[in-house]
């Protein structure tokens, strides 16, 4: 640690995960000396809001890293996998928040509350779990510690905000087209509602309001899609928990069995 | 029977399951010789549309079932305790929808897929099983008669028609009261939301738009809190669930667990 705190990088400083890491970070005090927001072509140029300053994005190269103690990734595991090994070959310490390295045998995932002994062993890379095993450990861990967890059956219902910010933005854009479709042609309140007037009667994605982030619309609607199904029939994401699960937990043959849903809040 | 068909009253026929029902019996082409549909006071006036037939709706009283030979009912629990004995000290047939009578020993709960057996040993009453566990029975049955079930953990994501017409009508005005206070001030498809934009971060219902149906906000809200919650922490709807389930499936120490949770579609 260099003398007044750490020399941070934020890869993926404007996306969703991004925004909320700088606000942690300055709610908890944290010593940062410098701090780097970093992002791709289409980010470079906006700015960033930290401790009180307004900080430039800058595009992501093979120098992005220099000087830098820790470096956060957020910008999706094709953006970690290209760049993380920068940072962590050149003695500062990446935290990968995506996907790309969680499974690797030499990157601890941790989970603070459960796990932190396993900082101990890291290589340059600490990966953070996805959120809904999180979640899901932050309850499991402590009535593991009393009962033994045997088996473990989860089904999720999750926010479109773990889509990041496009997400969010899509389920606002088609609530409002839901909107002006529906609900122009007599005055709110007006009792006569019809079926075609009702939320779950009508898709509210149309030809000029295509869905791009989700595969389906997701404004009253339920997609039990979170990432890309596998062959198995399960989704990425139940995978996800599954792997995780046993990996933070240190069980390696823990069942573990889990239903993603994406859900319109 | 008699010639023609049956003589049917429909109690509830204004609310959305009563208009279900109408449009199935139009549907199969279910031989109606008369049909009376029933209401509230409040909905008695109104009529409703069968075959092409504009019918009014009757106001419920101790003589609304002479001369019917089937009553359905669909009007809540209160409505078919007080009701439900009449046509069926009549001769008639009651099928109830409600939860009334559904464990009662001599009320066969049926799902004719599974126990249309258990039809024969009706007294007059015939209940209907909570659409919960219909549908959860529907998929466990089959796999039950090849592989025996042993227990069952089940989550639901229930749309707000299960409320009834008036949860539908809570969620859409409160959809339109969010787009209202989050949307006028510019042009839809701006790109610059802000946090405050955003679906999740604005509860729906305000002061002038109180939530009635629903315990809390439905719109872009998800309350895992269908019916009202027992001592167990249970609550009535997931009882329901597991008590029907071991009445329909005839599996009285079966071990069922259920988790209910209503979403805004």
């Amino acid at each position: 640690m260099l003398m007044g705190g750490y020399h941070i990088a934020v890869v993926g400083a404007t996306g969703a995960a991004g925004t909320e890491l700088l606000r942690v970070l300055e709610r908890r005090s944290f010593p940062v000396a410098s701090l780097r927001p970093i992002g791709s072509a289409r980010s470079a140029g906006k700015s960033v809001q930290f401790c009180g300053d307004s900080i430039p994005v800058e595009k992501i190269d093979a120098r992005s890293f220099e000087k830098i103690d820790i470096a956060f990734f957020s910008a999706g595991g094709d953006v970690s996998r290209n760049y993380v090994p920068i940072p962590c070959q050149a003695d500062a310490i990446a935290i990968d928040k995506s996907s790309a390295f969680r499974m690797d045998p030499h990157v601890p995932l941790v989970i603070p509350e459960i796990n932190a002994e396993d900082l101990k062993l890291h290589r340059g890379v600490i990966a953070n779990p996805n959120c809904t095993t999180t979640v899901m450990l932050m309850a499991l861990y402590p009535l593991h510690k009393i009962f033994r967890v045997q088996r473990v059956f989860a089904a999720t219902y999750q926010a479109v905000s773990g889509s990041g910010t496009r997400g969010v933005q899509e389920l606002t854009r088609q609530t409002k087209t839901w909107r002006e479709e529906n609900c122009s042609r007599r005055p709110v309140g007006d009792a006569r509602e019809t079926a075609s007037d009702q939320p779950g009667s009508t898709p509210p994605a149309t030809d000029s309001d295509p869905a791009t982030v989700f595969p389906h619309p997701i404004a009253f609607n339920l997609l039990p899609h979170v990432d890309s199904f596998l062959e198995s029939g399960y989704t990425k994401e139940e995978v996800k928990m599954q792997d995780e699960t046993r990996k933070i937990m240190h069980l390696p043959d823990l069942r573990v069995s889990a239903t993603c849903v994406r859900v319109p809040i």
